[in-house]
């Protein structure tokens, strides 16, 4: 499995999400932060001065997948994020041991050798 | 080293950490995400209309443990996160390659081979 | 590449961020976070009162650099996040596969095969 880490605009949250579903790509994490790129943050203009703005609003994305996914997704996010302007973002991938469904009753009692709460199972859908 | 992230209800918070903390582990960091799983958000009821909520309030745990701990924290987080329902999370592990304690001066000498802040220091505790 | 992640005091981010600024490295990610460490959080006077707080808020530091840089970039926040006492924080070094600019489309462009949104393109400094 890998993590996809993408810190994008925030205007760009909504195109990129939409994006990953059309493509079959539901599950996400999101993240309100604030981040600089190599440019130092932005000047702006606030009456009549020039006003440094240091840590710019950005969304971070997380998303899960198989090894497999990966190329599709970042190819999304590239493409949907992209303004070609300076503060476009980056995407970052890493390796993860283990991804653990907490809903699931079966993996549980796999890791641990009992299954105390099976009782809570209520299990819908998926 | 590894870190176990958990994206789990908010409304699990307090419970999972009581657990945690019953069991020795007291070192985590919480931050406030929005997430959605492959079910693609949920549908509400509001006023009489549905409405789908498309990320929904989570909140990201991550602890950081030696590897020998994984398995507990991740049996714990599992057993008091779990409701059964859609939307109860997941639990990832990474492996972390180096954790530097920020207030251990000795650390920060050896690897720094000088020691201009140790007259800050004001170790209590431990 | 590496990420290193560090969560340390809100009132040391400032001093973090101007130090790291000085030597070079620009680019960061910020969270606002809660955390504990191992010592269970911190005894409180409030009129009067002993209030345990549990979860204290923190700032997560993220910074993704050449692997050379990462010995530099920990002494860096060691020192300057470094209070010596309890809650100072931690730094967490990953390792990260693969690292993307949004905004460049060359790299887009090699990885997709293709540049259908090249006309939106409006590159500025680097």
């Amino acid at each position: 499995m890998k993590k996809i880490e993408a810190v994008i605009r925030p205007e760009k949250l909504e195109q990129v999400s939409d994006a990953l579903i059309a493509s079959g790509y539901h599950a996400m994490t999101v993240t309100d932060v604030r981040g600089r790129g190599e440019q130092r943050g932005i000047a702006l203009q606030y009456r009549g001065r020039e006003i440094l703005v240091n840590l710019i609003p950005k969304v971070k994305i997380e998303i899960v997948v198989e090894d497999r996914c990966v190329d599709a997704i970042v190819k999304i996010v590239k493409t949907e994020a992209m303004t070609g302007r300076n503060g476009d973002g980056k995407i970052f991938v890493y390796d993860i041991e283990k991804c653990i469904t907490i809903r699931d009753a079966k993996d549980r009692a796999k890791s641990e050798g009992k299954d105390d709460n099976s009782n809570e199972g209520d299990k819908k859908g998926e």
